[in-house]
């Protein structure tokens, strides 16, 4: 195609998370967003999981920078994993890199890297390339979308949004911008298709702030409310009601105290002198004067909130009339988590309001009636459904078919997939190499399917070794078989079926020595089997064994 | 307490499933449902959790028998596990024992057991005890409270169950009956918990059979319904459904078929002759004229749903225009696995609708306002929530309070607990002995609390052998150190890892053996310790770690 854009998502399409997109024009390329996702039940052990850049790396001396739409793990966290394989400069807003730096320096890469702070409004000039960073609303402080000039047109790609009318900030999207480049005319439209499938408009945050400071006002001992780290307003809201009822706020775990801390240092958070305490200082104030705000909203084992429930926080221990309140909604997977926590301080005999019973979270993504209104600002030529699962994909190219647009003209993509797009037509063209990297500890990428899938099937049924030392000049036994056993039976009380495991491998060994099978593969291969198919007959499990020959 | 009646949870309190429990008058015990629960996540390679009934082989010559209210797992599942160590007469309504004979039957006890079918309104007599069986409405036919005349007084069991004034079948709830036990006196209410967080009245099952008629009546291809096999009422309104529009039906999956037929047989499903074909059959008919009613709501890995979603499944394969139905809800924990495989039918290009863009399901058990109806006609002495997590267990002593019962009078027992009810009182009396016992393969209890510990190490960070052959006589190295592992590094990639972690373990054995230590325990310590840092250093990891000494 002559004169023709790419758009290519690294990652985040028909997935939850690990957003980076790709926008490809000649020799030039800029992304947006560069983030994580969290590992799924089945991938036992991964701590991340961040995208596959070959493609940029491959590309490397294209690559203009990495332009970040707002600071949620789920568009930045990736960036330290990325920049230490590909290191280009990174645009974002105050509080954006504010977050990114904390992660830079944890990597202690921080000095070799290039930030460079931008406002909503701003537009950076690349070569041929202008991106213009437009103000959005959404979970977070100082959230963008971004417009990309190429020659060909406007991509217009609305990062995570929800439109809020009263922001707590007062910031509200630039719907002016957005309308204006509109009339002028946009090329191709990303938006965000997260909650696609729920009708009208989202609820204000400012809601929130109405049902915090009701149930303040009944308050009697101390409120402990947990959040989301991120959820600077949510903050402000909770610090706002308690000082109108006399409490001190307190911040409770790691990442509430750096964010509190780096959005009050950035001005984003507003407490006056003297109303914010440690939590140590708490004690001299009586309860009913302190509010504590605390991770582990989703039941995160080693979250804060998880540990004042089972005991083990070393610094807060539940007293009669806290009252608990969960402000945030229970990400799928974790509903059984947040529930063990709730059930526990209720027997604890504290009170805990959460989702169900009162309105003391909302959603940070667009509704049904928010994603038809930017579609019919922006009427673009060509739409590509972004963040969401496949089945929201879907649902929002028939909500852009609804608005009239040509279903030839609306494109699900998956990660990797290439849209091509110049000012008559785009289409689909080609594949890059794309997939996900596992962060486990120290290691990244030094964990993949074989890993895992030993991992999983460890995790069944356990493992069993088997050992036996041979002398290879007379093919003898010397010593074993002998068994050792984790996660497969408790050991002490089937001593028999250990026992007899043992004489069916030095059976089917003798039997394989006396037939003068030399080779030790097939040694190994043969007790294994023998001793497999034993075990799976006497209790229908199937334990990972490792036959181990010492040859003396 | 003199003339005393004991209520003692042995299990289902302050936990979802696996419920039972034991009414004890005197040396008569007799015994209110028998079921399963299902493993957490981190039961690695449990199949199922039934409770331990230590209590009652204890006492074994007072258990009367087992009623049971209705036929879901978690109410039955546990009967062929527990009639093997305690064989008592089981009492149910048909259908529920059909349910229960199947399954005796897979564990070839059927014919040591005895079985008592009943009707609603039936009244056992045991000694002391009077059993009778009250119809309620659940999200199964057949389905009863259970009411326990003692000398003491009427303990009245729920059961579970929602108050549907136009069940399918046309058997309303026995309200007439309950208000007439109300009338003479209830000493205390044992009820269903689990929806006490849900404000108003549940929807009747029948508004499913409106919503499924209209979405038929524009289905252009064929039509597969996921639903729960034991919701024979959500079975028969897609039966109906379909026959209006003149589509014949065919059921997939093996507890489908096995609850379908056994339904149809003793009389609880209707379907007209030759409405029923198999899923060999359907070829001979237009797509338009078929729907399959298929198992796989929860998006169970091996069940018929997700076979056809993943094209597993050797007589479905995906066409355009079918439609997808999944009548059910997602229980917590399963949310991210159905996800997947609503996401996989429409990228095969099928319509999908589920509970979030329809009413294509609703819940079995009892809302606020039909707790206050059950509350009000029983007005008992005593209150006892049963059926929850903790959290719905407080909430509902919190909807009886809010009635007027003195909160003195209600009591939120967990399992194990024992509540000791006379005329004149109520009160907390100890505990027994209770738990969880593990079903693995054919293991029942071979499994416990350090095997599934060992097993989510395993899960984590894999395995390491470390085997040695040493000569007892010289105290010198034969053989090894080699090192095996699985589930932790790719092997290839992490060769020079495993070889220094080998020469590691080689210093330290001969360290320890130059200084004369012999014995193979401190040996093994040592070794497993010193791989153990190196390991966690390199890659902040830590696998399990097996130090095997084989000696000579």
């Amino acid at each position: 195609m002559e004169n023709s854009v790419k758009v290519i998502p690294l990652g985040g399409l028909g997935e939850i998370g690990k957003n980076i997109t790709a926008i490809e024009y000649k020799d030039e390329i800029m992304v947006i967003d560069c983030g994580v996702s969290f590992p799924d039940e089945d991938m036992y052990g991964v701590d991340l999981v961040i995208p596959d850049v070959k493609y940029l790396v491959d590309n490397s001396e294209k690559v203009k920078g990495i332009f970040l739409t707002h600071g949620h793990e789920d568009h930045i966290g990736a960036l330290p994993y990325i920049l230490k394989q590909i290191n280009v400069p990174v645009y974002g807003t105050n509080l954006t890199l504010g977050i990114v730096k904390n992660k830079l320096k944890e990597h202690n890469i921080l000095s070799d890297c290039e930030l460079h702070v931008v406002e909503a409004g701003d537009i950076v000039e690349l070569q041929n390339l202008k991106v213009e960073f437009i103000r959005n609303t959404h979970s977070i402080a100082d959230s963008c979308c971004i417009a990309v000039h190429t020659p060909v047109g406007v991509i217009f790609h609305t990062g995570d949004f929800k439109i809020d009318f009263t922001p707590i900030d007062g910031l509200v999207m630039d719907l002016e911008r957005i309308s204006a480049l509109g009339k002028q005319g946009v090329l191709l439209l990303l938006a965000d298709s997260t909650n696609v499938e729920r009708a009208g408009h989202t609820i204000s945050e400012k809601a929130i702030g109405d049902t915090l400071t009701r149930i303040l006002s009944n308050a009697k001992g101390r409120v402990i409310v947990a959040t989301f780290a991120s959820n600077i307003h949510r903050m402000q809201q909770i610090v706002n009601a308690s000082i109108k009822f006399g409490r001190k706020v307190a911040f409770s775990g790691r990442s509430m105290e750096n964010i509190s801390e780096l959005a009050m240092d950035l001005g984003y958070l507003h407490i006056p002198e003297g109303q914010v305490i440690t939590l140590d200082q708490m004690k001299k104030y009586p309860n009913e004067q302190v509010t504590i705000i605390t991770t582990g909203s989703q039941g995160e084992p080693m979250a804060a909130l998880t540990r004042i429930a089972f005991g083990t926080h070393r610094k807060i221990e539940i007293e009669p009339k806290d009252l608990f309140i969960i402000s945030a909604s229970p990400i799928p997977g974790n509903v059984k988590m947040i529930n063990k926590v709730i059930n526990q301080l209720f027997k604890k005999g504290a009170g805990v309001i959460y989702e169900d019973l009162e309105e003391v979270h909302v959603s940070g993504h667009a509704y049904r009636d928010e994603l038809k209104l930017i579609h019919a600002l922006i009427k673009p030529k060509y739409f590509m459904p972004v963040h969401g699962e496949y089945r929201h994909l879907r649902h929002h190219t028939k909500l852009a078919q609804g608005l009239g647009m040509d279903e030839k003209n609306t494109f699900i993509l998956e990660t990797g997939e290439v849209l091509e797009v110049s000012k008559k037509e785009a289409k689909m063209s080609g594949k890059v190499h794309t997939g996900s990297v596992f962060v486990d500890g120290l290691g990244v990428g030094d964990v993949g399917n074989v890993v895992l899938r030993d991992r999983k099937y460890l995790s069944q049924d356990g493992m069993l070794t088997i050992v036996v030392t041979i002398e290879k000049e007379s093919f003898s036994i010397i010593a074993g078989p002998d068994i050792i056993t984790r996660g497969f039976v408790y050991v002490k009380e089937s001593d028999a079926l250990i026992s007899e495991a043992k004489e069916i491998a030095r059976r089917e060994l003798e039997h394989c020595l006396d037939n003068k099978v030399v080779e030790w593969y097939i040694l190994k291969v043969n007790m294994k089997k023998a001793v497999e198919k034993f075990l799976y007959e006497k209790t229908k499990r199937r334990p990972i064994i490792l036959p181990i020959i010492m040859e003396i």
